[in-house]
C-alpha cells in the first residue's frame, strides 16, 4: 500500500493567479502590449438586485474578456428601471470603450434595454421585418401560439446592427455609440454565451486592432499539488514566457479537478488549434498521467469512457461520500449502462467487514463485495481507518477491484468533512483510473 | 392509489414576485412610504471579475435590504485596484445615501479597502490596539503563528468605528462621511451576513428614521403549487393588505419547497417575535400538513428529526433519483444513525420486481426490499412505470414501507430529467413525513 499526500491541493486558487494575473487589473501581462479595449459588463435585471437570481453571466462574461485580453474593470447590476438603466450606460460608456449590456430583451414590458439604448443612440427604433418574421417562424414550428408583444423583440434602435446568432427569440445587438459602443445581449445564459463567442469577442478584438484570435483548451489533472504542478512545468512556463507562444495557467476546482489552462494567440482559427495542439503534445508528457480530461470532460465523463471503451461495468459502495459518487457517476451514465449501481453505509456498519483485517484488507473486501453485490466487472470503495489503528487524521484508504484482483492506495486530506468528502470522490474514481491504464 | 398532480409548481418564481414586489424599484410597496435611504453594494476584488470567484454576496445583501425596506438600485464589483476602488465608492456615494463595501479586508498587501477608504475619509489611518490584541489571541488559541502584516487588520481609518460582530480576523467597519456613511465587511460570507444581521441592516434603518425592526420567518411548504398556496391564502393576503400586520410572499425554491414568507415590523424584538408566531398560527390551520419545516430546516432535516422522535431508521433504494436523494439524507444526518443506507439502481435491473405487478405493486415492494436489506423500520423507493403501462409522461409512482405496511402515491411532473430529480426527492420525502404524521 503506497501513500499519496496530496494535502497541499487545497490551497486556494489565489496564489496562483496573484502569479500569473497581475493585480494592476485583469489581464496577464503577456496580453497588455497590444491591447487597449476597455468593456465593462452591465447585468439589468431587478431580480439581479433582489437576489431572486444570481447573476453568474458577469462572471463567464469576465472570464471569456479575461482570457481575450480585453481590460474589464467595473461590472454592474442595475433593475429594470429605464433612468437607472440609462444612468449605468451612460456611466459604463464614459470610463470604457465598450458595454455589454446583458438582459432585458424579452417581450415583456419591463423589458426596456432596446428602448434606454434607442434614447442613447439618438436615432428611434425601427421594426426589422426579417427578425419579425423569424421570430414568428420559431413560434409555429413549436406549434405555439405568438402574441403581438414578442414582435417587441424585432424592434432594432436605428444605427443598431442584430448579431448573428440568434439561438433564442431575442435577437442581439451591436450599438455603436461615437467610436464606442454598446452589445446587448438576452439574460439566457446559453443566448448570451452563443453571441458572445460567435460576435462579441471577436469584434472587440478586432476594435483593439487586434486581428488575430485567441483560443484556449484545458487540460484537467489530478495527483500533483498546484506547486507540484507549477515546479515540473517551471522551464516550460519560461521557455513560454520568453517565446510568447503559449500562456499556461492553473485553477484548482475542487471536485473537478486542477484545471492548467492553455492560451494561444494566433492569426487564424486553424493555425490557433494547431498551436494548442503543439503545446498540449509539450505538456503531455511532462504530467503523463495526471491529466485525465480536456475542457468540459470531468473525472466521471473520463472514468465512464474508459470502462466502456473495454466493455466493463462497475459499482461502488459509499460511506464517507453519502452518495455523492453514485449522483455524480449518474450524471455521466444517466442511464446506468456502466454504472450498475451503488450503496450507501453508515461507518459503523459497512457490511462484510472482517474485525481485525487492516484498513487496506478492508477496503479491498468492500470494493470485492460491490463488485458482487451489482454483479460487475469492477468494485470501487473507500473507508476511514478506526482511531486506534494509528493512521493519521484524515487519511482515507481506497479500493479497486478488477475481476478478482483487488488494489488499495491512501490519501491524507486537510481534516474538514465537506473537502474530504469532494476530495475523496474524485481520488477514488482517479485511482481506479489509473489501475485500469496499469492493467 | 391516489394521484397528485403539482406540475404547476415548475412554474418560476418571476410570476409571484411580479404581483409582490413592484417593478419601480426594488422594495415591496408597502414599505415605501415611510423609508428612504437608498444603500448600493460595492464588491471588491479583481477575482470576482475574471469569473474566478462568483460573487454571491451582492445577492445575498440586496435580498436582505428589501426584506429590511432599503433601496437598492445599484451593486458594482471592481478588481483590487486603488484609484478604481476609490471611483467606484465615490460614485456610489453621489447617487445613495450609504454604500456596503464587500472584501478587500484581509491582512495580504491587495486587501487596499481599509486605505481606501481612509482616503476618502481624509484623517489617515490609526491602529486600534484593542483589535490587535484580539487578533494575536484569535491566532493563539488556535496554535497559530501571526506574522505581522496580519495587524494591518486592525488598522482603523480615522473617524470610522469598529462593528461590534467580529468572526474572523478582520474587523467590519462603519464610516460615516457627512451624512452618509460606508459599511466596510470581509468577503467571507458567513463573517459578511454575522455582520449584516447583526449590525449593519439595524444602523441603515436607524438612518431611515425607522426604529422598529423587521423580522421574518419562512414556512416551508410541499403539495401545494404557488397557485394552490396564493387561493387557499388569497383572504388572508388582503385582510393583511388592509391592515398592515404582516406581508406573505411565495419563491419556488426547487428542492428547497416552495417557501412562505412572513415579514412584520414591530417597534422591537419581542414584539416582533410574537407578530410571527401570531402570523405562523393563523397561517399554519390555513395550509395544514403542506407545511414541513421553518427558516433552514430542509425536508431532509424534517424527516429525520421525525424519524428520531420515534426512534425508526430508514433506507432507501433509487433509480431515477441516482444517488441525489442518499447525498441530501447523509448531509442531514452526517453520522448515518437514522438514514441507514441506501442503494442505486439501473431501472432496467431494479431488484425483487414481479413482471406484471402493477407500478404500485412493484414500487411498495422495493420499498419493502429497501427496509430489509439494510435491516431498518422504514424503507422508501420511487419508480418509473413502463411506456406500455398507460400512464402520462413523467409519472413517478413513490412507496413508502413502515414495518411491514406500505402505502403508494403518484406525481406527475413537467418531462424534464433534471427537474424530475429533484421534485422526486423532495416529493418522496414528503410522501414519507406525510404517512409518518397519519400513523
Amino acid at each position: 500500500m503506497s501513500c499519496t499526500a496530496i494535502y497541499s491541493v487545497v490551497a486556494s486558487a489565489r496564489l496562483i493567479y496573484d502569479e500569473w494575473w497581475n493585480d494592476l487589473g485583469t489581464v496577464p501581462h503577456y496580453f497588455r502590449r497590444d491591447i487597449y479595449v476597455r468593456c465593462e459588463v452591465v447585468a439589468i435585471g431587478t431580480e439581479l438586485l433582489l437576489g431572486i437570481i444570481n447573476d453568474t453571466n458577469s462572471s463567464w462574461i469576465g472570464e471569456q474578456m479575461a482570457l481575450a485580453g480585453i481590460d474589464s474593470f467595473y461590472q454592474v447590476k442595475v433593475g429594470d428601471n429605464f433612468d437607472r438603466i440609462e444612468a449605468a450606460l451612460r456611466t459604463a460608456l464614459e470610463r470604457s470603450d465598450a458595454v455589454i449590456c446583458c438582459g432585458g430583451l424579452g417581450p415583456t414590458q419591463d423589458d426596456i434595454t432596446r428602448d434606454v439604448i434607442a434614447k442613447i443612440m439618438g436615432g428611434g427604433m425601427q421594426r426589422d421585418d426579417e427578425i419579425g418574421a423569424e421570430i414568428r417562424r420559431r413560434f409555429e414550428s413549436r406549434g405555439r401560439h405568438m402574441t403581438e408583444n414578442n414582435l417587441r423583440q424585432a424592434d432594432v434602435p436605428v444605427g443598431a446592427r442584430t448579431i448573428e446568432q440568434m439561438p433564442g427569440t431575442a435577437p442581439g445587438l451591436v450599438c455603436p455609440i461615437g467610436d464606442k459602443v454598446i452589445y446587448a445581449v438576452p439574460g439566457v445564459p446559453r443566448e448570451m454565451k452563443t453571441m458572445m463567442e460567435g460576435t462579441i469577442l471577436d469584434d472587440l478584438r478586432e476594435r483593439a486592432g487586434d486581428t488575430g484570435v485567441i483560443r484556449y483548451r484545458v487540460l484537467r489533472t489530478w495527483g500533483l499539488s498546484e506547486s507540484g504542478l507549477a515546479e515540473i512545468l517551471a522551464d516550460r512556463i519560461d521557455a513560454l514566457d520568453e517565446s510568447g507562444e503559449a500562456t499556461l495557467a492553473f485553477q484548482a476546482s475542487g471536485i473537478e479537478g486542477i484545471k492548467l489552462r492553455i492560451v494561444v494567440k494566433r492569426d487564424d482559427e486553424a493555425t490557433a488549434k494547431a498551436a494548442l495542439d503543439a503545446e498540449e503534445a509539450v505538456i503531455r508528457p511532462l504530467l503523463g498521467d495526471a491529466i485525465f480530461g480536456v475542457d468540459e470532460e470531468n473525472m466521471e465523463v473520463a472514468v465512464i469512457q474508459q470502462l466502456r471503451a473495454r466493455s466493463l461495468t462497475m459499482a461502488t459502495i459509499e460511506t464517507l461520500t453519502g452518495g455523492i459518487l453514485s449522483s455524480r457517476l449518474t450524471a455521466a451514465d444517466l442511464d446506468m449502462e456502466t454504472f450498475i449501481g451503488g450503496s450507501v453505509w453508515p461507518v459503523a456498519a459497512i457490511p462484510g467487514q472482517v474485525a481485525g483485517d487492516a484498513p487496506d484488507a478492508r477496503a479491498m473486501a468492500l470494493a470485492l463485495k460491490a463488485r458482487n453485490d451489482f454483479g460487475t466487472d469492477v468494485g470501487l470503495a473507500a473507508i476511514t481507518p478506526e482511531p486506534h489503528e494509528g493512521f493519521a487524521p484524515a487519511t482515507i484508504v481506497m479500493a479497486v477491484a478488477i475481476g478478482e484482483k483487488t488494489y488499495s492506495d491512501t490519501v491524507i486530506w486537510y481534516p474538514d468533512r465537506e473537502r474530504m468528502r469532494s476530495y475523496t470522490v474524485i481520488s477514488l474514481l482517479d485511482f481506479l483510473r489509473r489501475t485500469l491504464a496499469a492493467n
